[in-house]
C-alpha cells in the first residue's frame, strides 16, 4: 500500500483516499508540487473542485491538471470551440498602438480583440468562435495577420511568453553573449534573465553598480564622467554598458541608471528619470525615459525597456520609442 | 470648469462626473496612479465598487481610498471590533514551527490562530475579536507574547512587512553597510534590496557572477578553489562572500552558489543545492540546503534564506536552520 503524506506530516493510505475519504464522483487531482492532493466532485452537472492553498502548488494543479480536463469536458458538450490567441506588445502606449490598428470592426466580424495594457507593455487577445478548432484557427490567423501587418515590430511574443524568454532565444538561437551594468535597477535586469531556465549559457553575468565608488572601480568609468555629466547620464549610462561588455567579454550589453525615486530627484533629473545603455562590438549608446513617481514602476519599466532595446537591436529593428 | 481624462483620453467634464454621469448614493474614487477613476455606490445596505483594472492602480485604490472607509463604515454599524495581526517567521517549516508553539487552545481562547505556510517562511495570523479596540489589542497582544516568548528568533517582522525591509532597517539603524555575490540567485538577491526605498545608502552593490571566469576575475577567487571544490561548494561560496565584501569595501556581504534547475545536477550535488555565504570583518562562513527541483522556489528560497543568514548575523542570532 502506497503511502501519501499530507503538508502536516499525517500519513493516509492511498486506498482511503481511493475509496472511503473522497465522495462517490470525485476523483484525486495529483500535487506534484507538494503532499496535499485536490480534489474534483461532480453533481448535478456542476463540477466543483478544491486545491490546497499554497500558491504555486495550486497554480500548478490548475494549469497542468484542471485546465486540460475542463478544456475536454466542455469541448464534448458544447458545438462550437472557442480559441483564443494573444500577441505581446511592449515600447507603445494603448492608445498609439489602437491608433496605428486603426478601425479594426469589419475585420473581427462576430470575433473579439481585447486591448490589456500593463505596466510593461500591452496585450492583444484575439478571442474566435467557430463550429470546428480548423475554422476557429483560421479566424484568428486572419486577425492576427492583419495586426502584425501594422504592428509587427512592437510584437516580442504570444500568449504567456515573457520578453526575458523571447530574448534568451534569440541569443541561444545565434550563439551570443549578453551581460549587463545596473544602477537603478539594482540586479532587477539580471534576475529576470536568470529565471529563464537554460539562460546561464548565454548570460555571462551582471553588476549592480549602486554606488559612484563601484563606477568607478569596478566599471571603469572615468571618474571625470561621472563629475561632469552625473552619474544618471547618456555619457555614464554609454560609459557602463560599454565597461561591463568588456569586464565580462561578451557580445552585447545593456545598463541603466536613473533615479528610481520616490526621492533623489531635481528639477533637471526628477524622480522617474532613467538612462538606459546599450553595447556591441559595433556600437553603443543610450536612451532617456521618463517613468513616474513609483519606485517599484520605475524599476519595472527600466528592467524591460532594457530587454526591449535589446531585442530591438538583436532583430534590427529601427522603429523608435 | 476642471477636466478629467479617462485612460483613452475622451475628455469628461467634472460637473457630468459629480452630477448626471454617476448615478445618486455614490461617489468618485479617485485615482492616484492613473487616469480612471473608480465609483463607489450605495443600495438597500450594500455596496457596490468598481475599479479600473490595471492591476497597480487598482491595488493602490483598494489599499488607500476603499479599505479605510469599509473600515469606518463597519465600524459603526457593529458593536465588536475584529483586529488583525501577523507574525511573520522564516527558516522553520510549518510542523516544526507548530510543535513548538505547543497546544494553544487555552491561550486561545475565542481568537483564532491561522498557520499560513508559503515557499519562503509561515506567517502567524493572529485574529481578535473584543467589545472595543483595547480589549481586542489586549487579546492580541498575551497571545503574540506567548508566541514570542517560544520562537521570537524566527520572527523578522510583523503584518505586510518584508524580510528585505527589516535587513535594510538594521543596517541603517547600525549604519553598515552590505555587498552581495550572486551566482544561482542571478541578481535576485540585490533586486529585492534595492526594491526597498532608501537602501541605496547601505547597499553598496552587488555581482552576479554567473560564470567561473568572472568568479575567478572579479571576486578574485583561486582559479585552485574552484577546480578543487567546485563552483558550488562551502568554500567557493565563502571565497565569493569575502571576495565581493572585499571589492565593495562594505562591512557585510552574502553570496550564492547552487543548481538552480532544471538541469545541471549531478548525482553528488543534485538540483536544488545550495551554499550560501557570509562575510564579515570577524568571520565568513558558508552554509549549505537542498531546497528541491523547481528553479523560481529555488532562486527565491536561496535568496530569503541568504537575506535571513544576514539576520540572524546582524542581530547575533545564534540558532540553527
Amino acid at each position: 500500500m502506497k503511502q501519501i503524506f499530507s503538508s502536516r506530516n499525517l500519513v493516509m493510505p492511498e486506498v482511503n483516499i481511493g475509496q472511503a475519504l473522497i465522495p462517490k464522483n470525485s476523483r484525486v487531482i495529483w500535487n506534484h508540487n507538494g503532499t496535499a492532493p485536490g480534489i474534483w466532485i461532480e453533481k448535478d452537472d456542476k463540477i466543483f473542485i478544491a486545491m490546497p492553498g499554497v500558491p504555486y502548488e495550486m497554480k500548478a494543479m490548475f494549469d497542468n491538471e484542471i485546465i486540460p480536463d475542463l478544456k475536454k469536458k466542455f469541448a464534448e458538450k458544447n458545438n462550437s470551440v472557442l480559441l483564443q490567441k494573444t500577441l505581446l506588445t511592449t515600447g507603445i502606449g494603448e492608445s498609439s498602438l489602437s491608433e496605428r490598428l486603426g478601425d479594426l470592426n469589419d475585420l473581427l466580424g462576430d470575433s473579439k480583440l481585447a486591448f490589456l495594457p500593463s505596466s510593461w507593455g500591452v496585450r492583444l487577445r484575439i478571442n474566435a468562435e467557430a463550429k470546428n478548432e480548423k475554422d476557429a484557427e483560421e479566424k484568428i490567423s486572419r486577425i492576427e495577420g492583419m495586426i502584425r501587418a501594422k504592428a509587427e515590430d512592437y510584437i516580442y511574443g504570444i500568449n504567456e511568453e515573457k520578453l526575458e524568454e523571447t530574448v534568451v532565444k534569440i541569443l541561444k538561437e545565434r550563439n551570443r553573449t549578453l551581460s549587463v551594468a545596473e544602477s537603478c535597477t539594482g540586479g532587477r535586469i539580471s534576475s529576470t534573465i536568470v529565471s529563464v531556465a537554460g539562460s546561464s549559457k548565454f548570460y555571462m553575468g551582471g553588476i549592480c553598480a549602486y554606488s559612484n565608488l563601484e563606477k568607478i572601480k569596478i566599471l571603469n568609468i572615468k571618474k571625470d564622467t561621472i563629475e561632469k555629466f552625473g552619474a544618471v547620464s547618456e555619457k555614464t549610462a554609454t560609459e557602463m554598458a560599454k565597461g561591463v561588455r568588456k569586464l565580462m567579454q561578451t557580445d552585447y550589453a545593456i545598463s541603466t541608471t536613473g533615479i528610481a525615486g520616490p526621492t533623489g530627484g531635481s528639477e533637471e533629473k526628477p524622480v522617474g528619470l532613467v538612462w538606459i545603455g546599450f553595447a556591441s562590438e559595433e556600437k553603443s549608446f543610450a536612451l532617456s525615459f521618463l517613468f513616474g513617481n513609483l519606485r517599484e514602476i520605475n524599476i519595472q519599466r527600466s528592467s524591460y525597456r532594457a530587454l526591449e532595446i535589446l531585442r530591438r537591436e538583436l532583430l534590427n529593428i529601427k522603429i523608435k520609442f
